[in-house]
């Protein structure tokens, strides 16, 4: 299978899981790869877009196969690229968070193979999505703290860096929480942050498998463990994910001058067509 | 144009601008919208995509229109659903990333329309992957703050917000971090960032007009403007973003019995087919 032209491997984020939810860059290089070589996590929906030729490999730890070190898939993608062959390095989400891209690119670099990032939907925007919540807002969150629960457990012992991440005003979001939140929890509420505060897990977010929990930083403990992959997103923001009614019930209603004005914008800023929300007819300008 | 079935809102995130790094649900919605609301910074490129018969409205401050009032927008996209439309407002970026979208997601409650969120690639990760870099890196950072220089220029005398978010084992990216960076420069010193710490702007990230400087914490205030829309990545995990030949050139080699293993573990694995990256034949199983 050796080329004459050069390889390439494209570092490809997947997505949450749903094939919708790929890029369109994403969907055109997994049909056209040689190789893909997949994270544990890329569903079979999205591996099946690959053309029959191609080789598809199960890098990841999952399915009861066991695990490449990560010198193996280096080596792999570096062989295969330089065989000639179009490499996607296939990663659930985004590459560049919590996906060991840094290690990869550093092999492809010194082994000096050409690449490209191709940026994926993470877990946090797509479980925010799923859940119908927004991650800021700015009545309640300005900012949003990323931090992994593998990486939380670790730093039991250094509390100045929860210290930081778990003010009022911004959204906590913990990737691989893990099955047991007792420790995350504890680590929460000594930051100070207070038990009522909102907390979402998001379990196999955008898949068929999809659930959701509510509950708060205080209870979270409580819940039954959810199945990877899955997320915890902590702040005020997360509360509507329980849909509640809310308090505004007319505001999308326009007075008659707003109206006038609206439509006037519209008039004078459309390209092409507008139609008339108020008349119902279309205004062709 | 009224309908007789019930209308739907999307709010759909349109990524960075290249119509490649949309994900292919918002492609094919925003091919089948009745009313498309877009924020300022969607490109032609992408607008393109939608249906000759369908209303495409400038709803951002950009390209010298009038701004729509936020009550506006939400009476629009509610008028439209209830006129049976399929309405797509379309958000640079993920819309739940300082998109104001949790307003919008309270109008569309409080007016019980149906509304779903398709979450977009977030300004973050577009750039990390155009400049080549990882978010984050297990040997540098372990985590992310994402706020808004909008959000941070008024935080400034707020300093513990700015204390807790500028660690040295974290990535900083400041969004819409403004034209003149001596004020966050300031904020990140005073914090406790070395003035050597990476940083790096990225301006129109995955557009024609990408462009992007890596400088230091220390030196950031002294670039040229950066035109808007751009981005401020800051900490360790940015250093790469230079191209700088790594120092283990032979990391991707294997030894023999290494690249037996590997072999052996592809053979074992895989659903289909292997080639043999040894010997360059191909196995069929």
């Amino acid at each position: 299978m050796t080329r004459s032209s050069p390889g390439k491997v494209y570092l490809v984020g997947a997505g949450p899981g749903d094939p919708e939810l790929l890029t369109v860059k994403a969907q055109s290089l997994i049909r056209r790869a040689d190789i893909i070589l997949h994270d544990g996590l890329v569903p079979h929906a999205i591996l099946s877009l690959a053309s029959p030729d191609a080789c598809v490999v199960n890098a990841g730890k999952r399915c009861g196969a066991k695990k490449f070190t990560q010198a193996q898939i280096n080596a792999l993608m570096i062989h295969s690229a330089r065989q000639g062959m179009m490499v996607v390095r296939l990663k659930s989400g985004d590459p560049g968070i919590f996906g060991r891209l840094a290690e990869e690119l550093d092999a492809l670099e010194a082994a000096h193979v050409s690449h490209e990032i191709v940026p994926g939907i993470t877990a946090a925007v797509a479980a925010a999505a799923c859940a119908g919540i927004s991650l800021t807002d700015r009545r309640k969150s300005s900012r949003i703290v990323i931090v992994s629960g593998h990486h939380a457990q670790e730093d039991k012992h250094r509390k100045t860096n929860w210290s930081g991440l778990a003010g009022d005003d911004m959204t906590l979001v913990v990737y691989m929480p893990g099955q047991d939140l007792s420790g995350i929890r504890t680590e929460l509420l000594e930051a100070g942050l207070v038990p009522e505060t909102p907390a979402l897990i998001v379990s196999g977010a955008a898949t068929p498998h999809q659930r959701r929990w509510l509950t708060t930083v205080g209870e979270c403990h409580t819940l039954p463990p959810a199945e990877p992959p899955a997320i915890l997103i902590v702040g005020r923001s997360v509360g509507r994910a329980d849909h509640a009614p809310c308090a505004q019930p007319s505001s999308h209603a326009l007075a008659e001058p707003e109206w006038n004005e609206l439509l006037s914008l519209l008039r004078s800023n459309l390209p092409t067509t507008v139609f008339d929300s108020k008349s119902e007819r279309r205004i062709d300008r």
